[in-house]
């Protein structure tokens, strides 16, 4: 088992803090993460492309390709592999290990589950060490019909975990923790359970998505609205040094 | 007076907030700022560069391409023009007007005063209608020594406007606002006087520098550790929706 893998089956489930550039992957992990991921939405944000556009493909290598060598694992959110064809996709995952990622996020958006399935295999023949986080839309974009048969295809297709963001009843997380072979990873919401809840429940990993990058541009725009009104910004705020440290 | 130059000498001084990517810089325009600024730091940062580097002349010149085209006045961070040859700080520039930017700044890092007044004159030879603001570094580096003397020489450069960041003391702001001839800018500092109190002193521009840019990485860390003790995360976060309409 891989480090990254063995990450999924210690005592507490893996919080995965999800960066978007690199000075907030580096001030992430200072909090002791041995592990960080991305959120694609904060990456296409960054740069000004829409979330699940193929021009995002070059930003997410770019940004893998910096944080690759960083002193923690990385989990790259890479959408739906930003092509239909499972070959391009499997070619964009080696690139990604060859920079060091040693996860992969894939997300079916509701395609096909054959057409995901083959992705997922397809990755996994071309390196078959990255781990493999294979993500089903039923409930960020439907009613959760149909998540098994397709949690069932992307296991048999060689998935090493399972993600289910938008799913966040407690007796449905339940029953699926039982009916997984891997471990399954739930996207943390501020109106769902908690971290300690959903490791009750036996979640192996909590993901939370692009919320920490949402709430960073928050508070810049209350610190700007404080700084006008003659306030002092209110919160916890990295020195120029601090930040200098986090970006070499 | 260019649109830009002319909000140096409206009612209330420029107050500017300094955007590290495209996301944050239209989030704050859309608090209803006409001009926002880039965060050399924050650029830096976010591409794991060293500030200062050579190396990040491209992020700059990348982030202007991309916030050029906004709803908003731009003026670009350009640290001490990425080069000591005025004449390739001068198309620098050029370059930062092509794609957009309204206003540059440039710091002298307390470099010799010929050169920066050299690179200085290189820019507004370039691109007349660029806005220079020059900054000395007598207080961010030093003890303030050789302020007068530095302004004097960068206005008779052609400075549209000069910076000095570091200078917190309102009796000296005051001294240097009646000196000068251009508008001066003032750097926030939280310990500093508030936007009101500058106002009256007679400062034309007040900018944020990285303030933002730590403020959004100390907020993050510490959503990041709300959630992992099972607390939800203070403060205002934009949906996902939001932030996707500042990404497009």
């Amino acid at each position: 088992m891989t480090p990254f893998a063995t990450l999924h089956h210690a005592d507490e489930p893996l919080l995965l803090p999800n960066a978007w550039d690199h000075a907030s992957a580096h001030a992430l992990a200072a909090q002791g993460y041995a592990a960080i991921g991305t959120t694609s939405l904060g990456v296409a944000a960054a740069a000004g492309l829409p979330d699940g556009a193929a021009a995002t493909r070059d930003e997410t290598l770019r940004l893998a390709l910096t944080l690759g060598s960083g002193p923690f694992l990385l989990s790259v959110d890479a959408e739906g592999g930003f092509s239909e064809d499972p070959e391009e996709v499997g070619e964009f995952a080696r690139q990604l290990a060859v920079v060091g990622a040693a996860g992969i996020n894939l997300e079916d958006g509701l395609g096909p589950t054959a057409r995901h399935a083959a992705k997922i295999a397809a990755v996994k023949a071309a390196v078959p060490d990255l781990f493999v986080n294979a993500r089903t839309d039923t409930y960020w974009l439907g009613d959760g019909e149909g998540t098994l048969e397709r949690l069932d295809a992307y296991q048999e297709a060689g998935a090493d975990g399972v993600f289910v963001p938008g799913l966040s009843d407690v007796e449905e997380i339940a029953g699926l923790v039982k009916r997984l072979d891997v471990p399954l990873n739930i996207l943390y919401s501020p109106n769902g359970p908690t971290v300690p809840h959903l490791a009750a429940l036996g979640v192996r990993r909590v993901s939370l998505g692009s919320l920490l990058y949402r709430r960073a541009l928050g508070a810049a725009v209350q610190a700007l609205t404080d700084v006008r009104a003659g306030h002092t910004p209110n919160g916890p705020t990295p020195t120029y040094a601090e930040v200098q440290a986090f970006s070499g």
